[in-house]
């Protein structure tokens, strides 16, 4: 399975870099090939760096990096290319300020982006783990794995995403169907306030306690 | 600090119970009074059964652990008596189904009863962990304090808050003004998809996983 990360910023580059680490092949793409080939270099051997329809062309699970509102105008030309492909949604829909949802409780972002692009099928994972835990290659916090909460419709494709999690070394948990991102999104978004508001700093994440009724 | 429980069901009986057993006085109302009877009796020495409107004269502290919808024909009546009061909002504006949220992203439950009752200062908390495990009187699971998120615009009224739940044993997190509910409120349906959709049962509790920067 060959991973196309879209979006060469802080998040894209630190997931890419960790799974190049972990023995994925992986493909950067970004607004300008610059960004995409110093996200490669940095990534090290198994990573490069191609223009966006070759990536798409090139790659079947594919990482929605870049931020909410971009993703239409990124995809849209490249429709065509998206049939079958997995479109896995790091992204939120966040407000300018980054403190809210601009979409929420009848919608989200994930089922918005599966709307726009039916072609592809959409898994929401990642997106409630701040940059700085992808980018120290972190799946554990206080010695317990961070529980990854993935949705989506098609089982085959959240299988993917949940085997990526798992040789992460998360604790991957599927929360149901793609419109339950109506819940993971909001998630994201009290990560962001405990983190950046509340003082907790980056180096937070959920785990699911759970034990047998 | 006397703790008034409106509305005597499961999540009522339960809490109350064990505010009981932990020390704390306690008052239950119900909209039978023979309800709240039984739910006094059962919490057993330190536990009273009160007509509504004695109960929120007699208490500082009120658990509201009734259905969101009928917050407000329950409490309309008793405005007056409302003024410098603590509302702790348990609930979630659920539908019919408890599937979903009848409401969100621009608003919550508790903004709205807040809105509704603003002599009185809400407090979200203990709207995301199941009544089996409040009526296990267990605030640990896997060896971990479930952590219990706490939302609110005051904070003389978060603190008292914030000292039940740690008197109960929860890993008690402050999770910023009340508009948060809004984050809070979809983990309840988080929750309760995990553990009654998706099979993981009611011994389940999110856990605020976080480590020095």
């Amino acid at each position: 399975m060959r991973i196309g990360i879209i979006g060469s910023g802080k998040v894209g580059r630190a997931l890419g870099a960790w799974m190049t680490r972990v023995g994925y092949e992986v493909a950067f793409t970004s607004r300008t090939q610059a960004h995409a080939l110093e996200a490669a270099r940095d990534a090290g051997p198994g990573a490069t760096a191609l223009e966006p329809r070759a990536l798409v062309e090139a790659c079947d699970l594919l990482l929605l990096t870049l931020p909410f509102t971009q993703i239409v105008p990124t995809l849209e030309p490249l429709r065509e290319t998206l049939a079958g492909k997995i479109l896995v949604d790091v992204t939120n829909p966040l407000t300018d300020n980054h403190r809210a949802l601009s979409m929420g409780h009848t919608t989200s972002g994930a089922e918005e982006i599966s709307r726009r692009f039916p072609e592809a099928s959409v898994v929401k994972a990642f997106n409630a783990v701040f940059a700085e835990v992808y980018a120290a290659q972190r799946s554990r916090l206080e010695g317990r794995p961070v529980t990854m909460f993935y949705a989506g419709d098609e089982d085959a494709a959240k299988q993917r995403v949940r085997e990526i999690l798992v040789r992460l070394g998360f604790d991957a948990v599927d929360a149901g169907p793609l419109m339950n991102s109506r819940y993971l999104e909001p998630l994201s978004l009290l990560n962001i306030h405990l983190g950046r508001v509340l003082g907790w700093g980056a180096n937070i994440g959920f785990s699911l306690l759970r034990e047998p009724q």
